[in-house]
């Protein structure tokens, strides 16, 4: 795994914000409370997290097109920002929240393999701290909202070993790729496992399944750390 | 399982079509032949598959806004077509295809739960029958391009049972959801498992990809026996 | 008059719903009934009836773009979905409705020409099962809403004959195009009729209106019959 | 029928432009030249006429919005912009033009009711007037090209009554309206006729039609000597 | 400076109106009174003038796509009816007008250079007659709303010559160009001052400002002329 | 003036990358070289150089949505970005650079007032490492290309007083508010002087205009010692 942290408080504004770094994979997390919710939420006494996620053109190796530019947000986009709302949400208490809503924006700065993973561990970090800040006005307890840590990582079959937290070079060669978001306490929350070439085995998928725990265990012991 | 069926050359003008039944999940799949590829492929000899996927506004419960009206395909529908082209391309030498495009429309004319993967199993069909009307006009060969069976199911937890090719119903009380893409051969192109409500653990999770194993080794035989 | 066809509950959702076939053209015909009206009929009084209409990719020939891809509606299914509601609302009491909104989606599976005429003539059949549906729970009174049959045919001017229910190829050479929609007492609705080629006379739009008042009058009957 | 009037060369810059006013509807009518054709007329030897409509958002009785604000064309306009450009490639010959392009656009300043029946009958005289400006650089003559005058009228049935060229307030109380383009030797190019409140008969319609051959001929004779 | 006209009461259904020329710079300026403020101001007693421009495709020397047809505003666009508003709003006190927003469209129906300081001369006779409807009404007073006349020009260097009302020739060879909106008292309201080649000096600027001064004063002169 | 400061390569993958920080006013800018220009410059042995800005959602107070999400860049936007490609080609020989693009993205993560004078200063920074980058491989000499620096300041008069480098605070409540863009030998590039409240005097203007000098100096001086 490479080497990670998080930079707490990084932006003056926001709520909760957390600069993660997995490697040269640079995202900056930051959580946003408005105090209403969803049209669809209206009335239920229940809040909504969501998040949104976005790559400045040069993150990458190539400048990719700005999507505001382009006039809308490219499929992978959507997949990736449904995927960390997601995840959030498996650990969070939505009427403990009440009628609020926290949007969390992952905006990868610098870009190397494995944006996904490193935006879901740093969103957690953003959340909390957003619930910290809500628990200092009153507004909520922060055991009685967030009920677990989550974290991500990917983890591949490449020339034939199975790794783990590939960067963009083993990313684009790995045979197999997958993600995997667990909880704290070890459950699983999303799995995707996609075989970029030829088909993969149970067994092969087992092996990443494991390292991804090991892996997942790791990262939430450094949230912890990060947030003491 | 639900009662599955695949009706063949529905359509009149496309080069492989079928309309998949999954129960009550109705998909009407056609394979369209282009003879260009997509610009990043071009001089390369390669050809490539594709996937575009759509719902009829009032295939569903509520009446869904139109796409089109609303001028963008949302988030759920890119995450689908995506999942649906990287699942064929999976088993397609593209490079036997040669410098095509071949792009199967998979529209959802009827849904109730499972759209995804009646999609992926019925879009095998239409691309079967698209290279065999490739075949004929001695452009390919089918089985140097088709390498393999590509079937998808859903497996789930509901009320603590395991369960397989969930309904509309089952599937939103399912706790946990999970998509499995396999070759005929068994092995695996994708998984996608999402905790709904908790986090599911290992077991559970392998008791659904046993389930999911059996269930894709009936839809590839009815696929054969469709196109026998 | 190629043979039409109504399949009525073609649709498990939908208040009322009608696979229509004009010959190789096949359209969806949906109702879906909302408990509101545009915004500027609040307070009126009175309901809507409107329409929306799609083409699969693959409903013609050579696949063609799909418009939720593209972003917005083409110029052409504008002018047909604006067509089929004012065609629809002719022959309805909006006061009686009551404050409702009824969308009839018109979907083409498979097109051969004359989508619009075909769309026209099942739309009814599908807003008419609606109204039953609103009737078998006490909402209205059917002979109240629905004031008449509407249907609509094409007809053209074809290697110099007036010829009735252009099919593609016939529309593609025809010299003069036009289409009708009429109710079921004969009363004109809509009339278009376009000079592909040269110009036509009085006498030649006099003979396809008289083609198309014999045709309509056999759909009202077909249309009777398929309610019956 | 309004007073008709038209002041040509409108513009310092297009090849042809005219200001049309039917009564109190004013729409300005300019003809750009482009040498070149739409892809899918390359290389074939033909030209292509088309035409663009727009409307100031104050030209009507309540302002409304920008399409360009908007970010759309609505269905209307795209409706009658279709039907300007059919309306005058019924009188080019577009072999005789040659691989060029003519854009007429008409951007209506003041409305009052008929906007679409102005905008065909001015877009004629700014259309002949860039085929001059063609011919005097030696490109085409103009007599091969432009075989016949085109112009426009609307008709309906107001109080019982057939009218000729209706104005707004009428426009929106007729119970029939139906527009009229023919050429000048009196051949019908486009028929669209609506019955806004309780369909009309045949004998209505002929009235109609009667009616707009009358006023077309004096549209066309208005026509001549504008260009005389 | 060239020949400026203003021709008011251009617009039948406007509540103010204005054709103003500056040249062969011809901009339509209309007012449209609403009897509500945007969402922000709501309940606070204030109201709003805002501006938009549009430009009508051939009122250029080379046809421009419609901003209609792009689906976007472009960014010259956007700038300009910023830039409109704000001049406007500098001599309007808001809280004087009330809850209510005064639209003006200033539509470019022939360019020449200018179109942005014609607009915001013209826009000021239009916004002044809205006005003087308002209160012949009985709504406001004129003279505690309207505080001052604006008025713009742009001012440049050519060959190394200050020159004023530069037209579309000047202004593609200016090495500088600067626009300068000022109030009838002489305040500056806005400076916007652009080297289009080599940067330009403080005496340089200075020169263009005090020319600016003085065809500024000339205008406003006008405009008391116009609505006198 | 607040602390600047520039931190040079921030980005692993651009040509010229740089944060700068004015105060609490952080952009990342970084220069994208692309060997293609855009189609108005092909063959003309000339290049280009361009700018792209954005703001992430949580760079502000309150979160602002996604311009992606939104689907367009808005009119402060294309503005801003507008003026940073302007400002940046003042300096640049255009031919010397060759048949090539340079895209300056300057994106903000924090906002704290003068986003776009800190883009302008930093977006010569990674201009001119981009080009010592481009030097390194011989593909131009940076003397040739780039003929001095750029660098911009914001100047306001707050509470009667002339103020230099206004931060989010002092620019809200500034009576008049004003942008320069000058050259490292002290030429103007760009003026943008705007009365938020009451008009302006020249006598206020000139002050702005030389406490904007002095600063400019101070931060030419500073790109100096960055780059040295």
């Amino acid at each position: 795994m490479r080497k990670v942290s998080f930079e707490r408080n990084f932006s003056k504004h926001a709520e909760g914000s957390c600069l993660v770094k997995f490697g040269d994979t640079h995202v900056l997390c930051t959580a946003s409370l408005e105090e209403k919710t969803p049209p669809w939420l209206r009335n239920s006494g229940k809040g909504w997290v969501t998040a949104e996620y976005g790559m400045l053109p040069r993150a990458t190796g190539e400048r990719m097109r700005r999507e505001a530019a382009a006039g809308k947000q490219g499929g992978r986009t959507q997949e990736i920002q449904r995927l960390i709302g997601r995840s959030l949400r498996a650990v969070v208490d939505l009427t403990a929240l009440g009628e609020r809503q926290i949007t969390i924006d992952c905006d990868v700065i610098q870009a190397d393999g494995g944006t996904r993973t490193a935006s879901i561990t740093g969103a957690w970090i953003a959340l909390n701290d957003c619930l910290k800040w809500m628990e200092t006005r009153g507004m909520i307890k922060v055991e009685k909202v967030l009920k677990d840590h989550v974290a991500a990582i990917s983890c591949g079959i490449f020339a034939d070993q199975s790794v783990i937290d590939l960067d963009y070079l083993e990313d684009s060669a790995a045979e197999t790729d997958a993600n995997f978001v667990m909880t704290g306490s070890g459950g699983i929350v999303e799995i995707q496992g996609t075989a970029e070439g030829k088909p993969f085995t149970d067994e092969e998928f087992a092996s990443l399944m494991a390292l991804a725990k090991a892996g997942i265990a790791d990262l939430v012991e450094m949230q912890k750390q990060a947030i003491a």
